[in-house]
């Protein structure tokens, strides 16, 4: 049997496996500071790649990059009543600018330094871009405004973890305006599309693309998408969401243009994000009991290097000999841009070194010895297939030119087959639901790793609705989203037995 | 005579001119939000450009990128009493956790979600940052730890002024634990030098490195050393500061280190940061009466063209012209990088976005009208050169192969033109002064634009530094910093009469 590098196994508890991996992979940690974590360098450097691969589309997109304040006033809320209520328990609010001695050593803030009107620190910047919008659009000729921020963003989670539900998280959100309201709908759904390719291209995540139902819509919108991917519990995290807000904001906010008839009209906005959880999909999705598996066009390194020295005269040998396959790597080119190559000459063992790269999931780990350098040759590790078949590492021999050669080819190998066996296991876990009774048989007390169940419904409404969802939370569900693909329907309503009009994917979720 | 662009001339009112060139140039606005603003696309962009490229150079230098919290509990402000002390005055401290209705249709901060320790937004990280170091080393091995966050701060700024000071701003700001002072001096110096260089070589700033004096130290640390820069009103500008904090923080946070004797020491840790001020340093040092000029090297875009349209079918053949055009510049280099060019068609007259380029900076601006198209070539204007000898303004008609084949050259030249135009300005005023008098005549009321004074000083502490400082406060002058190259001592100190150990700069400053 495989004596695996983490200390739990998925199998054997898929919670603390998760939590191992962030720890062991060195991707990040508690701070001290509640619901907020420090996010290391491995795990930091992903979400740079994340946002230098996600930053290019939505610039090719023709949107623009801004900043807009960390603090909102809390009037800015007091205009959107159903964003408000969304929002407002879970908002942290600054009251004082500035610190006092307490007389008794500490500190505490001035009672003489209160702020006239509270701020808020941002949840999410509907309400201040908004009001910038009301100034920038007059005209018809203003529109479209095509923005996005990167930044970071604050909701008080009462139970919190790492990644997938911190206090403070980091994401990009895009806000749109709009002459019409099909033109903001198209939009939506470009960004939409713009998340799940790049899920499915960058991230090697493969996500169903959607929408949500009504009870769980972005407070204040008219519409919400998401793209929902599938973890390897089975659970559903979703990872993207993309908002159509109609008039709402542009309502509360007064963002009106004078069309080409000189009539005045309200603006049609959405708005779109992703954040620092997708990196909790990817753990979840690509991760092993040896740790993360990092795809290739979001790893910081793609080919970590590890010498194998032994505090000898030689070892200048062995490390000239990586310092130039190094160099001869950077030269070769994958997935589009130059690969990405670290020679690790930190202080420690080999072996503890090699383990370090896999867990943190580096795609390919080479290792080279005296032996190696005599022969002309490098050891190969690929983290995609870690064993062979008789449970053994496979490290493979392979004459140094011949890697070199190949590595475009294999890092592009790697991100396919992380890929591929994420969608086969989606596609695999999504089954077909005919009626309420299979539901409550395929979510059963007990049943390991159900998957999600694809049923028809007649999308009811309102109290309808209401009554739906209390009967779903009862089995610890909610409906993920109506794909954008739809078979035909075949079949009633598994909710009410009245004429289906879509089919939802319902599952348990992060 | 010319008439300018701006409605306000840097000699009529340098201070208006600077509000006018972020407006006028799309820079930034106030957000209606107190001391924060929001910056637009343009000074975005900017922004992104000096972040990519210094970005590389941190990363170059041996660090690595992390993110640590923006909320800092009160307690860990307490232990580093001159770090406090400094800081305490203008920090934004967080309460609550949630709204309520105020019960007059408003919200408040809910009284029973009241924070049990306040935290504070953070103003710099030294204290939360020190706090993992104290969790991250334990023995020599773990030594060096070199880190940099991109990140948000506020300071709960009185008087602010767009991009110079403002509430919240964004900077990066490095830090970093070493086994030694000495180490921790070679890495403060380290990257003070890779400030100096940043901006010279990207920025095209002239700026003279130097130490701090005592006084305006960074609170908490052992040294302080700084870059900089003079605008064009003769005042300074700190770009860019690093800091030597010896084992003060260590000892507030407990940073301590098995040596390889096996004795535990305090690490000894630096940290050192640049921010959007930058951007303001960029503007009172390249701009004109005519907007800013943007060095190409952090111009998001550094070739516009301008299709000179007539609502005609004709038009058709002009866009593909200059379609074909943008597709070339993309395949030239110019400063290392792929040129980044722009077909601008937005609704609008060619004359008027060509001021608005020519506002915006943007180094190269062309023009593409029906005759250019026939005649194969286009209307070229440079930034750094925008009047000929009478006052018109210089287009240059230039074959489109010409154009193109030369478009590398012509942005060097520019970044290059830039940066001496500036670099002369800076050294013609920088003057030698030879005692006090020679400062009170030189800064007297009404003198325009006096630039820097270098004096000798016996580098004097404690009360006697204060006295110092005083007499130059009434003069509304601060010692900028005594310079890394400093020529032999010739006199003695100016404020004392003692014998002079070095030469430091003296100035008004933003």
């Amino acid at each position: 049997m495989i004596k695996h590098a983490l200390p739990v196994t998925r199998e054997a508890d898929f919670s603390a496996w998760y939590q191992s991996v962030i720890s062991e992979a060195d991707l990040a940690e508690e701070s001290g500071v509640r619901g907020c974590m420090v996010i290391r360098p491995w795990g930091y450097g992903i979400w740079e790649r994340i946002q230098r691969l996600l930053d290019d589309r939505i610039k090719a997109t023709g949107h623009e990059n801004c900043y807009f304040p960390l603090f909102i006033p809390l009037s800015y809320f007091e205009k959107e009543a159903d964003h408000v209520e969304g929002f407002a328990k879970e908002m942290a609010v600054v009251t004082h600018h500035r610190l006092v001695s307490d007389g008794k050593g500490g500190l505490m803030p001035d009672p003489t330094a209160k702020l006239e009107e509270p701020l808020v620190v941002r949840p999410t910047s509907e309400t201040v871009i908004g009001a910038a919008f009301a100034r920038w659009v007059q005209s018809w000729r203003d529109l479209p405004v095509l923005i996005n921020q990167w930044a970071n963003v604050v909701r008080w989670e009462m139970r919190t973890r790492m990644f997938l539900r911190t206090s403070e998280f980091l994401w990009q959100e895009g806000h749109t305006a709009h002459a019409t309201a099909e033109e903001a709908r198209e939009e939506t759904l470009k960004m939409l599309e713009v998340y799940r390719s790049f899920a499915e291209d960058c991230l090697a995540l493969p996500v169903v693309a959607g929408e949500k139902p009504e009870n769980e819509r972005f407070p204040g919108a008219v519409s919400t998408y998401s793209i929902e991917a599938m973890m390897q519990d089975g659970k559903a995290l979703q990872a993207g969401t993309s908002h159509f807000l109609g008039t709402n904001f542009a309502q509360a906010q007064d963002i009106k243009f004078q069309n080409s008839e000189g009539v005045f009209e309200l603006a049609n906005t959405t708005s779109w994000g992703v954040s620092t959880r997708m990196i909790g999909g990817v753990i979840m999705v690509h991760g092993d009991d040896d740790g993360l598996r990092v795809p290739p066009r979001i790893a910081p390194w793609q080919v970590v290097i590890v010498p194998m020295l032994r505090d000898q005269p030689e070892d200048a040998v062995v490390v000239d000999y990586c310092k130039a396959l190094q160099a001869e790597l950077a030269q070769q080119s994958a997935l589009g841009e130059p690969v990405r190559a670290l020679l690790d000459l930190k202080f420690g063992k080999a072996a503890t070194k090699r383990w370090g790269w896999v867990k943190k999931g580096a795609p390919i780990v080479i290792e080279v010895g005296g032996r190696d350098v005599a022969g002309g040759n490098v050891s190969v590790i690929r983290r995609d297939r870690l064993y062979r078949a008789d449970g053994k590492l496979d490290s493979a021999v392979v004459a140094k030119g011949d890697f070199v050669g190949a590595v475009s080819a294999t890092l592009s190998e790697i991100q396919a087959s992380l890929h591929s066996e994420a969608r086969a296991r989606l596609e695999a876990s999504i089954v077909p639901g005919a009626d309420f009774a299979a539901l409550e048989t395929h979510f059963a007390e007990g049943v390991k790793n159900p998957g999600w169940l694809e049923v028809q419904w007649s999308k009811p409404t309102g109290e309808a609705l209401d009554g739906v969802v209390e009967r779903l939370k009862k089995l610890k569900l909610t409906i993920r989203n109506a794909p954008m693909t739809q078979a035909a329907i075949d079949g009633p309503c598994v909710f009410t037995g009245e004429p289906a009009v879509e089919r939802v994917l319902i599952g348990r979720s992060y």
